[in-house]
């Protein structure tokens, strides 16, 4: 006999009558006018279970268990009386009249209530397995799951193959920090896990398999942020011929199917696509959030002149830039920011690098250089502002907040500072904030970014990427002209993906890595699989890779990737639950032919 | 416009007279009264291309093509000449007249011909992309892929749910190797690379996600065979609130579909269902492959008192076992085994610690002893001569072979005798070997072994294991007659996967670890998460995990699993494409606290 007939949360007047046998936890027991009442859980919900006094034996064992007691309930299911039907609920017009009553298990009290919305979380991580039993959690994991069967659905659907590619590689000290696995067989060597199965997908390609896919873990082993883990789960996938525009078609769409079908959803057709100059110019980030109804203002080529050395040494430096983020209603009287919402953000700023926020109060922009409030306005031509008013098209009432530095400064400190006003308070009263979904395609990205420590050209994707037609020659003349068939999908600020056509010709792979100035013998030792596999017809490919733990966390809303992470790290890369990593034995290193370095000796053995 | 329109392979009459766009690989090059015949491949197939030299461009560019070389065709469907249809092919009937012809990629001469059936391991791997051009392994990996497919069909159908668990995890010494991975953040300390998910999804249970399942890389560093790779991947299943048979029933019907939808085939229904006692009894071995009509025969009783001291002392030794094999016709004249292939089995089971391989030909029964024709014969006793012919049923013309040591050698030499023999030409003309799908459901598996040299009980699965009911107590009393709710899927000699219903209460899973002599603060040291999660009303559960790399061996009939993966990794855990494991540099031991031993210097940096 089975142990179980049906789910508690699934429970419904379909039953009506029947005789039922439920196991499930037991979420909540009153005692309510002698009868014992237990909203009984499982995974798919509750259900109320009504023991009697009349059946003493049921009785005795349902005064007996406490919450979170693992229990068999056999009964009938029949109506809830009137005026106690719960409408929250699926098995909210039935109970179940409890007839035998087993306890599976007994449970030690939780060290917290699983409707507990304030968890901190230390506890939940520590306790990950009744954190798991919470009903966000519950949700979370199978949205995951039920994300990803759609996208394996849309795959195969368009005849993508999965193929797993290994996971013990081979290190390549470019890009982040590899993990590293000592060779127990082969003294002094190392597998590497991998960082994506880029070099693999590309080698299938190679082989014909023309399109392939893989719902895989990839390792990095950088210093951990909000959005950041050590092991992350990539959507990876490739296809042969097929160009730049009908690999984002495809993605583009399958994201939408996705999200139809996973959180009914639809997502705007066709999603803007943005050149990575005008994303940086418009927004300074490659990862804008278009919820955001704010954008940056180039000032730089009007600053060179001005009094005001803050704006004028950043207009004239090599890599400069000044821009003015203009905020709507910012300086309104009642309404505008308090200072100390505006001294805040010059703080913010800061995390990011930058000296100081200027900013401009427009009191009355019809009086000129008076109608302006701020510091700054005298040491500014007149030239200037009115530049900085006519760009902006700032109207009286509004606040106008400056950027000058090096590009990069000001586009990490200006870009974050417009993405928080967005989404301040003050944003969301004064409509800078959209509702719903804004993804976005950023492309033509450059091939090469200027490593100015190390003086030489770094890709910006990676080096397999392919320039764009007609930009081959720039790859020796002027790399830094050079644009590549690259392209990163966003989302309502978050970068869900991105991938490239690659490069197929050997010809041209070995340009790309002369540019990176890895010369021949390196790229032979360390991309002779790849180089190898180029000539022997490799046909054009491309493909992407989607961060599935993120498009999760976008679709659930949740803070952080590990609220769609069964069991995740923290920032320490530690799993508390399990507490790893952990020392080894002194036998297990002599196998691996490792030791310790000396000031780091095991704490236990 | 699209580079492609159709697949080369699946271009048939249904396209007549249509202009198509074909992309693929240049399979074979005819020239042929004047014309040029292409061969084109894709994953799909091969087409016919033909190019007239009435269209100079084309032809011209047809000359200069070579095999292999990556091409794009643009051309229109027509009928084949009579006679020249090819009934092999799905494109047989139609041939492509090509109108456009662009060279995508060219090729060096490959290092073998694609066709070639004779290529060694070694060229194969180290050529790996060019080797899963060839249509064996386009083949392997396509069903590969359909298996995975199909078993996500079915475990989404009965409400199993994919949960991905942690690859950086915990070492636990117990159990096969770990790969470690050293940590950089928490000097001195390393993650384990799993073995299996067991734990996390027994706390998934725990946690009330009721059904789970992942396809999955476990890693084990052992040294290699046939069927072992570093990494291989499982499909791993665990449900909450079913019972052993329930479980069972499940993963039957699971493997009945996947074989059916995957290849068409039906196997038997349902499967056998034999004790682990018996396996051992009947086949020597717990993964008997039942196609071979063979059993060993029991004899240890019999052996005790004769004076043949090979027999006696291994019959009274306290864990000795004597059997005989009957291979039914093996001493007939003319048709039964030569002496050299019985001496070349005398050396096969000598692999397995056997010290000698005694038989007897039965050549006249009727006549008593001297009608056997053995060296051994005269030192039997005729109480024992007539067990023998009764026991195997010998008949004349028979041969009769005989292992005699401590069970282990005896079960493991006679058990793979006995599949030898069957497989062997003797064997495939005599009958001894049946066609097709042999299953069998290996059950009531001991708990426990005794290992002599450590003079301690080890679990035969693993210490998580559920006794059967009414065998608790045997955990402190007589750990040896403890049987085990655990279960093993054989397949023609391959055990296709296995798994138990798990210990869900605490008091017995501390038991257990008391009986593996792991005491209570090792328990928690190592299994504290565990035994934290039991207490919380862990529910009844249990599951299995299947080698999806030996399914799809088996189904595919490939001598190794090397077949059935991308890219494995050689005998001596090395991946010939990408050279990994390779040395690493000085920086990166460092940052991750460890240095290579004296001895093992790296040998470039």
């Amino acid at each position: 006999m089975s142990m179980r007939t049906n789910y508690c949360g699934l429970t419904t007047e379909a039953l009506m009558g029947q005789t039922v046998s439920l196991c499930g936890w037991v979420h909540r027991r009153r005692d309510h006018g002698g009868i014992i009442f237990i909203d009984l859980r499982d995974r798919e919900g509750l259900v109320q279970v009504v023991c009697d006094p009349d059946r003493p034996g049921v009785f005795a064992v349902a005064e007996s268990i406490r919450n979170e007691y693992c229990i068999r309930v056999t009964g009938t299911v029949r109506e809830r009386p009137e005026g106690t039907i719960n409408p929250n609920l699926t098995s909210g017009k039935v109970e179940v009249f409890c007839e035998a009553l087993e306890i599976l298990n007994a449970s030690v009290t939780p060290p917290f209530m699983l409707d507990d919305e304030h968890l901190s979380e230390t506890t939940r991580l520590t306790h990950r397995v009744l954190d798991l039993r919470r009903a966000p959690m519950q949700h979370n994991l199978r949205l995951r799951y039920k994300v990803t069967m759609e996208v394996r659905k849309f795959l195969d659907e368009n005849g993508f193959i999965d193929i797993e590619t290994p996971m013990l590689t081979r290190s390549t000290p470019e890009g982040a920090r590899d993990y590293l696995v000592p060779s127990r067989v082969n003294a002094g060597e190392f597998y590497a896990l991998p960082q994506s199965p880029q070099l693999f997908k590309q080698l299938l390609m190679v082989s014909g398999f023309d399109r392939y896919y893989q719902i895989t873990k990839c390792f990095r082993d950088e210093d951990l942020r909000a959005d950041r883990q050590p092991e992350f789960t990539q959507i990876d996938c490739e296809t042969s011929f097929m160009n730049e525009q009908e690999i984002r078609d495809l993605f583009e769409n399958m994201l939408r199917v996705v999200f139809k079908n996973a959180i009914d959803t639809e997502l705007p057709s066709p999603f803007p696509v943005m050149p990575h100059r005008e994303v940086m110019a418009r927004y300074g980030s490659d990862k804008p959030d278009l919820r955001v109804r704010l954008e940056l203002t180039e000032l730089t080529d009007v600053m060179k002149n001005v009094e005001f050395k803050v704006f004028s040494s950043a207009a004239n430096m090599a890599n400069g830039r000044v821009v003015a983020l203009l905020v709507p209603g910012g300086a309104k009287e009642g309404s505008g920011m308090p200072r100390s919402e505006i001294d805040a953000y010059t703080q913010f700023v800061a995390i990011y690098g930058a000296k100081g926020l200027a900013y401009i109060r427009v009191n009355d922009k019809e009086k000129g250089s008076s109608g302006l409030q701020s510091p700054i306005v005298k040491n500014l031509s007149d030239e200037a502002l009115t530049q900085i008013l006519e760009r902006t098209g700032a109207q009286n009432g509004d606040l106008i907040f400056f950027g000058a530095d090096k590009a990069r400064v000001v586009n990490d400190a200006m870009g974050a500072l417009r993405v928080k006003i967005g989404h301040s308070e003050f944003g969301q009263k004064n409509g800078l904030l959209e509702e719903g979904w804004k993804p976005l395609w950023v492309v033509d990205f450059p091939m090469f970014e200027h490593d100015e420590e190390a003086n030489r050209w770094a890709a910006v994707h990676h080096p397999f990427t392919s320039p764009k037609d007609g930009h081959e020659d720039y790859l020796e003349t002027d790399p830094g002209r050079c644009l590549a068939k690259a392209y990163d999908m966003v989302l309502n600020g978050w970068e869900l993906g991105g991938g490239s056509v690659r490069i197929h010709k050997q010809d041209i792979q070995t340009k790309v890595f002369r540019a990176l100035k890895i010369d021949d013998e390196e790229a032979r030792e360390k991309f002779s699989f790849l180089l190898d596999a180029l000539q022997y017809g490799a046909p054009p490919h491309g493909g992407l890779a989607f961060g599935l733990d993120r498009i999760v966390t976008l679709m659930t809303g949740s803070e952080s990737i590990r609220d769609v992470i069964a069991f995740p790290k923290t920032q320490r890369a530690q799993d508390l639950l399990t507490q790893a990593p952990s020392p080894v034995n002194e036998r297990q290193l002599q196998e691996l032919h490792i030791r310790l370095r000396k000031t780091e000796q095991p704490k236990t053995a």
